[in-house]
């Protein structure tokens, strides 16, 4: 239905390695060649898409010199805005290379966290040549497999002089750029510090400038650990400190999934849209997802049209929500301290949800 | 919508704990008085329902003497019989009294076995009496809190023991009586035996009069371990051992909630709706759910209609997903040799589901 | 072994209502009769324990007036005194009573909130007269089954209100009572707001008076969302707020079980453990546990014995772990730039837990 | 300790994935050379190790023609036979190439299944020619991220199918195979088919040829769904079809991580040796894990040593369990009627376990 059709005011943004992704996996080889950068800002601005996030290592190969480095940024760039697309956000993979494999702003190892930190401040100069505000650390090795091996509080505090280094070179630059911790339970470690965005949240009051760090809660992630990312996304937005959002889907309890939006759970999905829509999010609906390892690229594009589509459909419904008078009635009754109507209140939901109400 | 309103022929029971239940939890007490069984009838018979189903003590008090019991019995016959609905199921409460609490047919106590077989056998008289010819059977307290306590396979042993003299009753009084056994992964004991449907089918191969005795998946219980009910439901069926089933619902990975039927869940709903619909499920679509304890009893028939109206709306979805062009067309190219679409197929699912379909 | 026999200068606590369960859980009635109070505190001094917490409810019915009252608490506090013992902790009770059943501080109604900043403020009173200074606040029925019901950001506003009334009247009064606010990810709720330690330790940076607020980490409560305690636990101690803790156990991903500390999971208490002992944490060792239902009285003391002596042989391996030579030196040389040795170093761990290093 | 030190009679055996794992995972690269299966075998039989097992695809690669293969088969084969070592189990890699990635036994696609049933015949040859008897069978594909792309009971009927196919090549072929089929949850398709030992067992049952099929239980599988392997392993002897095991480790509710056996959980393991050890189980005691990323070789044969080390602690920890006057006594109090005493038992197990009893 056309109705349900993205536009660039609807601010959705992709991954270069989301949409990118080859379908590798623990047990599997690669099912899908690797998608050139510009081909994907390209379909992607095609299907509706308002802009692509990135990794350092996504757009520039680490092997590359600095007049590589420097092509590959202006040719990107170029592709960028010949198609009215934007560079919201960039990140940096403190994950992939072994030498980060017990930490990397955490490593015991002095030398690796320099590394770390030199590596995040490359990406952050990345971001704002690209045009990005926000900068999303997420400290994928940042854990442990056995607390033998590296006490929590140690980490804590070599965690927090890894980002205060960030935020005063950000500053010293005047760079517009504002950080992003993201968190997640586990995987790729056994353990991750800071497991949740509560966590990170709490962590950010700790640091020197906690001013230009803010948190990307990811749906997936919170739900590894069982718990509601609409209400992660609250408490954030309470704090003033929704930096940037990561859509993505999970089943509770496992390995990290990274399904296309509102794929496991649609209840779960309309309360994320609704957090974000009713709370005065401004920033990109950022999907960190990728297709079924079962598909092709048709398949990835096919994705990438229902993370959006989804995402209008539920948009639409939270509309209605807000408008429905029963509802809108039966909340305001219990406000006046009359008896709660829970079980109504879910069945309207569940009515609308289903398209019969 | 008039579409949507539960009829007799949709075989919806409810049991009488269910739409019965007080609202105690473990941290709070009661929040609604007891409804007396002849009302529950009256009230699921106006609201469409088939017939309910009973635990031995939701209907006659443990304390009640002979002529006592006789005088409940035949009035509830009454009252059920005048209202045109059925008991299709009855089952034992072996899990309230404390004398059960380390164990009921498991317990390494021999008097503490032969009271609750004793129970177990009146309890299927009393189903007998009912016209139930469906006997489920939860272990709920055949478990461990440590395994320092009790053997695992002297527990089976005994577990084997206890069911086969069931049968053997059964047998020898020539009831019509099949056993449907209950899995359910923990809670109230840190670990229950045979805790899935996939273990209980297994445990039935190996007892003395298989043929009589089947499975009674519930989609809470499953749900628990994180597991798919559907794939439950699905090994039942391909066994030819779905005896009854149990809809309710859940959110994976925690305590047992018994949710209205598909008010975690629509996706896991509809799939679980599909299983017995497309399965050739002829028995009660049974509903082992409980209201919120924020409802009085305005909300407990709230509730109860909300899950026959959810079962309802995914049965038509069910229907229309089966004579998809599209989505049917997608299958059979798979099954050709075809490439997979199966994010398409997913997000055609989606949009169903979500009635933009 | 005599070494590991407990002394008032372990400072172990318990709750009254740990040794005082009695065996009550969704499925099955009690199994053991209250245990008064007096005697509670008489036999856990005899075992060496430093003092008890206690709900308001658990000393003083609810029904009693105010001359009542006086009388419960002055010989409360006659025993305590006599026995050498202390009430280091108080607790409020904001989820037994069905007015809480949709909130008490997040209820829509203001009626209900005002009753549970009251109720509160009754039992810090009771908390001052008892020489607590330690107040924890679990907010059990602060959350929702269903979002429809709730707005997630209204929830923690009324929250926020409700906390601020507490710290306003601890400071008009001139207490010196501090607050530890308890998370807990689900149950008795669907999902409780502030699911996590670190969650909670977020949302206190956004009150009035944060200084006086802090948390109280439970082990349980951690573990039922698949994290770590002792991660929490650090962070706590990190940001200065460590301000009590709940030992016990659980296995992760299931109902709140509140185990015998160390029974569920060695190596997580060892590291709970060793985070107190290590960091500085002077306050009490508090088990909110409770005996498995199979126990009678002598079991219950049975498991406050065991509680206590499985955290000293812990506490013991601590400092040995802390004293190993070829351990400290894995670490030194991880520190030093050399290759991590994390296998061999959870090995040596492995060994000192079983006793054979 | 050298009463620790593992020998032949003990039969360790360790797949050539398991020592041979290059430390690749989702976020990073490989972290170690691959070490060739000759040097596996030296190095583990000098250890102390009984034998080794394998994927065909660990030994002889996919693209090997018939001549090649036989060099690789005969070479290996001296070596073993040199070391003393064996090869009691073989198993078929259905995951790893890209065509599987919709399922193997279980696609839609006729061709892709006859690949599958293929592939598995000459990994059962293999294992002949190497002289193992157990052929073990992961169906790491067999499973879906949406049922809307397969319906379960087709894909049962179909798995049903595939695995006939080999029973019945095995009969016509006169080979001694037996066939452990081997049960996980998920990953690293969304949900696996049979996912738990339990499911395994009772499928079986309806197989062309159940007597020559059991099952293969997998530690860290178990706990990926929140279950106690011990009980799996029960269940199975109970059954009298455990046919071989896989010991490892795993946090609950997480990612597979195959840990060096007791790293996670020392009580989970401790019941899981006592099932092997009591239960009559003649078979190899097989480690499927991998050694930490952080690790390098030196680190992988610390991993190896520290599995069967464990083992063989734990060991004589149950051989003291059944000694053990007090524990053997409260267990036949209990047998006899007795009160249970299931909080002293567990003490004296975690004082056993603790190494202070």
């Amino acid at each position: 239905m056309a109705e349900y059709e993205p536009h660039k005011e609807d601010r959705f943004t992709f991954g270069l390695w989301t949409v990118g992704n080859v379908g590798r996996d623990p047990f599997g080889e690669p099912v899908r060649p690797r998608i050139e950068p510009a081909r994907i800002v390209r379909r992607l601005a095609a299907l509706g898409a308002y802009g692509v996030s990135l990794h350092d290592d996504d757009l520039v190969p680490p092997t590359a010199d600095a007049a590589e480095r420097r092509g590959i940024v202006a040719e990107f760039r170029r592709v960028v805005d010949g198609e009215g697309m934007r560079v919201p956000m960039t990140t940096v993979n403190l994950f992939s290379d072994p030498v980060f494999r017990d930490g990397a702003l955490t490593s015991l190892d002095p030398g690796v966290r320099r590394r770390a930190i030199d590596k995040a401040r490359a990406a952050i100069d990345l971001g704002v040549e690209l045009g990005a505000d926000i900068f999303v650390l997420w400290g994928g090795r940042e854990g442990v497999e056995t607390d033998a091996a590296k006490d929590a509080r140690e980490a804590l505090r070599l965690y927090r002089e890894g980002i205060n280094a960030l935020t005063r070179y950000i500053r010293d630059r005047g760079y517009p750029t504002r950080i992003a911790l993201e968190a997640k339970p586990n995987e790729p470690r056994g353990d991750i510090y800071l497991p949740t965005t509560g966590a990170m949240l709490a962590f950010i009051a700790t640091l020197d400038d906690p001013d230009i760090v803010g948190v990307n809660p990811e749906v997936a992630h919170e739900k590894m650990a069982g718990l509601r990312a609409a209400h992660a996304i609250a408490q954030a937005q309470d704090a003033g400190k929704l930096f940037h959002v990561d859509l993505n889907d999970q089943h509770p309890g496992r390995y990290d999934q990274d399904l296309r939006f509102g794929s496991d759970d649609l209840k779960g999905a309309f309360f994320v849209v609704r957090a974000l829509e009713n709370g005065g999010y401004q920033g990109p609906r950022h999907f960190d997802a990728h297709a079924y390892r079962t598909e092709d690229e048709e398949g990835v594009w096919e994705f990438a049209r229902g993370c959006m589509r989804t995402y209008l459909i539920l948009r639409e419904k939270v509309r209605r929500f807000e408008e429905d008078a029963e509802i809108q009635g039966l909340l305001q009754e219990a406000r006046a301290g009359g008896k709660p109507r829970n079980e109504r209140l879910d069945q309207l939901l569940v009515d609308l949800l289903l398209g019969v109400r």
